[in-house]
């Protein structure tokens, strides 16, 4: 049976993070929940060889040393010339694989509490994705989010679902529809694709993305474990995501209905909920001292903190910046100075 | 005509400022408002010496160095061997100066906004004095306050009023109606008092603590602007507050009324107070940025603060301590583990 290859996406850096997340160290790159970062933690889902191949990272040349030193130097990266979104990242991906093996492409930022549901997801996926369907994960949602894509749900597969339609971010009432009407889940940027499959569909939709990256592939090479593709076909690309490009437009789109525990950790507010809290709904990363607190989340890389009073609070401290915010403002961090800074 | 001399009282450190206050660097030594600390402004608004004379500076061994640091070496002190609360200090400032001087009796840790009230509230009740008044300053109260005594004004006398009663703090129900009643006012710790009648009203109310200040005083010596009264003798007095000891004793009280847009900083909601805000309400020392704030207070004295979404928060970064407290939860501030470390 054709192998199930992990494809680890780095892309991006973000600011919501900020002050914890900077350019230098951005968010995958973390330990934001438990002692390993989000990047570690995606290996180790697809770390059982029973289950997985070898893995595969696609990443900016920027993210290579902080991939090496936490993924250690057998670690199979290709190397993107530029940033140019999923759907090239992908590409690539498979383009540099088995044509039978099935992509089990993972961001490296977001949070999943249930490995088992993971891995059970991953399988389904995989045999949707060896009768050569596009596989999204549908994240069953549990609140009426704005901020993702929503993917309903057709007729019934083996282990999954035909997609009858990807709706992007919705409005809050529009969203809170969605839950009422039930049928919707998120889409949270996980996938399974065998590759040759993939990049067929890819011919069809974008013949000249699948083109030019086909030329990079084939004039890349690859030395200790590093893939670079050839930057002057890359450098011409158009960049898209995989929803658009490929999700939207293929007549084979299918779901597993994957319910993770997950968490695309958006905020600090979302990783004050991966984190969880005590009774009070408090917790505290570092040292701290809570008095008369409730749902305060304190993540300190050295002082003391002393909260008296407040609730709904989250104080971050980074080095030579602090961060105190509403958590329902949270999404608003990225719009600081801070994080602008040039 | 006897002279007006500024007798400052250095004492208790009080953790209700924590972390910027600490015991090394207690609150009266600190720029709290404005660039001069507290202690400096104490001398500053009587520095005219047209109105006063050389002030004297009651304190513990401990404060010494801040005091010669801040308010020069030819300033005098007079160094109690050990705490025993305002009646004690009061006396021995009495015992060493002339016995027609009169005593203006400051605290070193409240701010005045106004010193031209101030001024005239001091010359007014230096008049009483001479006349050998027990006077108190009465401060003009704007809110029903627990944490000050207040005092009831009785019969007029030129430049201020026979005090009718003093009250120990209040609970909330019976400050409210003073204030509704009119005619109290809050005990702020200020006094006048010619120096030969406040001896003779201790010796009369409190004979034993008079003789020991008396005997400390004769058999301890001056030295480099600096007068060590006799340890044993001090040592040996029971501690009292001047207004246990003397006020509410005395037949003499006296109060000026005095609206001096006074404040005994006595949390950090206080210090906001005092420092005022921009049109938000929001007052920033040291480096912050602000989004979405309202009434919130930001005191670093290094980190920049980036605060989001907040409302009547105060932030205090000190070193390695980093306070974030509701600003009416502010009280609690000495409750934390932070300020009670041994």
């Amino acid at each position: 049976m054709s192998a199930i290859v992990p494809v680890i996406l780095c892309g991006g850096s973000g600011t919501r993070l900020w002050p914890r997340s900077r350019k230098a160290r951005p968010k995958p790159f973390l330990p934001l929940v438990g002692s390993r970062t989000l990047f570690q933690q995606a290996l180790d889902r697809c770390g059982d060889p029973a289950l997985f191949g070898p893995p595969l990272v696609v990443a900016g040349e920027a993210h290579v040393p902080l991939i090496r030193e936490q993924g250690g130097a057998g670690l199979r990266i290709a190397v993107e010339p530029a940033a140019r979104n999923t759907a090239p990242a992908i590409a690539l991906a498979a383009a540099l694989l088995d044509p039978d093996d099935v992509l089990l492409v993972c961001p490296s930022d977001h949070h999943i509490a249930d490995i088992a549901a993971f891995r059970a997801a991953a399988l389904a996926a995989a045999e949707l994705a060896r009768q050569d369907c596009m596989v999204a994960f549908g994240i069953a949602p549990d609140r009426p989010e704005t901020g993702y894509g929503y993917i309903l749900r057709g007729a019934r597969l083996d282990g999954g679902f035909r997609v009858e339609r990807f709706v992007e971010k919705p409005d809050r009432a529009t969203a809170e529809g969605f839950l009422a009407q039930g049928g919707y889940s998120w889409n949270g940027g996980i996938f399974a694709f065998r590759a040759s499959a993939f990049l067929a569909e890819l011919a069809a939709h974008r013949p000249g993305m699948a083109r030019l990256v086909g030329e990079s592939a084939e004039q890349g090479g690859w030395a200790d474990a590093r893939f670079d593709p050839a930057a002057a076909p890359w450098q011409a690309i158009k960049g898209e995501s995989v929803d658009y490009a490929v999700m939207e437009n293929t007549a084979r789109a299918a779901m597993v209905p994957a319910d993770l525990g997950w968490s695309d950790i958006g905020s600090w507010q979302a990783l004050h909920a991966a984190r969880g809290g005590d009774a009070a709904g408090n917790h505290v990363t570092g040292r701290a001292d809570l008095l008369d607190c409730r749902n305060v989340m304190v993540d300190s890389d050295g002082p003391r903190v002393s909260v008296v009073g407040l609730e709904g609070v989250i104080v971050v401290v980074d080095g030579d910046e602090i961060l105190v915010t509403r958590a329902s403002g949270a999404q608003l961090v990225g719009k600081l100075p801070g994080p602008n800074a040039p």
